[in-house]
């Protein structure tokens, strides 16, 4: 179920949050089993909005903490 | 027997205690083996029960401490 | 020889300790071989022994430090 | 080699010392390869020595750190 | 998908974030499953763009958050 | 390779750095491939080389950073 | 990759950083899939370059943040 969403998330933008803090919003490319993912035109998104591009990035799955696919219509 | 839990709750407001401290309140669409969960109209609840919205989000399993499935008639 | 315990446990209350300090109160309903438990009618005891109710929850095994099962007459 | 020790220890005195400093002394019933433990008459013990008595309990392995199996004549 | 873009990298410039906070570019000689790098020509980079040269160096996958391959043309 | 020099360290005094910095020395019995170890006659070794005796212990191994086995003559 | 790097360092002197900052130089000797690592003649590099002798030591896996084989010619 988690991976119909991801697997409908990809080519559109997702925000993740990362342990430790971290927020990064990017483009989903894909995505494996462990919640690797790779991300395009991603940035860091701070504390107060402000953000910080990061480019095309893998991030390690062990890292996620939560993803949010793209708002839909129907929410 | 979580498993039956889990499943029963699907569809239904589950609350998430994520390790660091971290409350979400959401509608269970979905979970794994992992306890990675899928909740859909999710809000994080804050300390003073402020609620933040976050639509529909992808939980990673290991973050997971406690899911409160919704209560029901008979507790 | 722990699986023969809490399965003695199922339906009784036991106390659970947690990583990071927190301490549950509840009905054992199931567990499996993560330490994944079920629990029904818990509550959070806090340090002066004060409890917040919790109702049914899911503890994910990996947070759990000692479950502590009914005490029996021949202890 | 390490469950040999384990094996002998059992129906005898062991102290636990668990991940952030907690100690336990308790008669071990039982052990498992993830060193899962069963131990009765169980308490903790304070930093002056000072018990608190837990009973019968089920230690969740990867808490443990060091385990202590009761010292013999020939030590 | 992340495994084809690592691919695409060997040979290229990548940027390492890892857990803890430090950030490594260096040259990516190769990966493994586990994303365990081979980097050549790799350096620290500081808090304020300072470097300091790490030659070539094995990170262990499991210290890994991001990983960002060389930009192409297209972003 | 390793596992050759804990082979020949059986039987003999090795000093064993656990995460969180406790130092630990003792006469290796055994060990498995998860480097659990056995350790007889062993002590904790404090900062200012101050020991306390432990006597037979089992260390679970995730906790181990550094095995020190005992020193030959061609060093 | 990584593995033909640690391959070819059988023998020479590498330096290890762990997870906790601490860095350890020695004789690479050999090392496992885990990354478990056998070290001759090692020592440990203080902050300001002073060392301490550890001799032969047993560095466990997962404490590895970065290994650097020895520098070869042409770098």
């Amino acid at each position: 179920m988690s991976v119909r969403v991801l697997d409908e998330s990809v080519g559109k933008i997702v925000l993740i949050k990362l342990k430790g803090g971290k927020v990064i919003r990017g483009n989903l490319q894909g995505f494996d089993q462990h919640m690797n993912l790779l991300l395009e035109q991603s940035e860091e998104v701070g504390d107060e909005g402000k953000t910080t591009s990061l480019g095309t990035i893998v991030v390690r799955g062990d890292n996620v903490v939560i993803i949010s696919p793209p708002r839909t219509g129907n929410q």
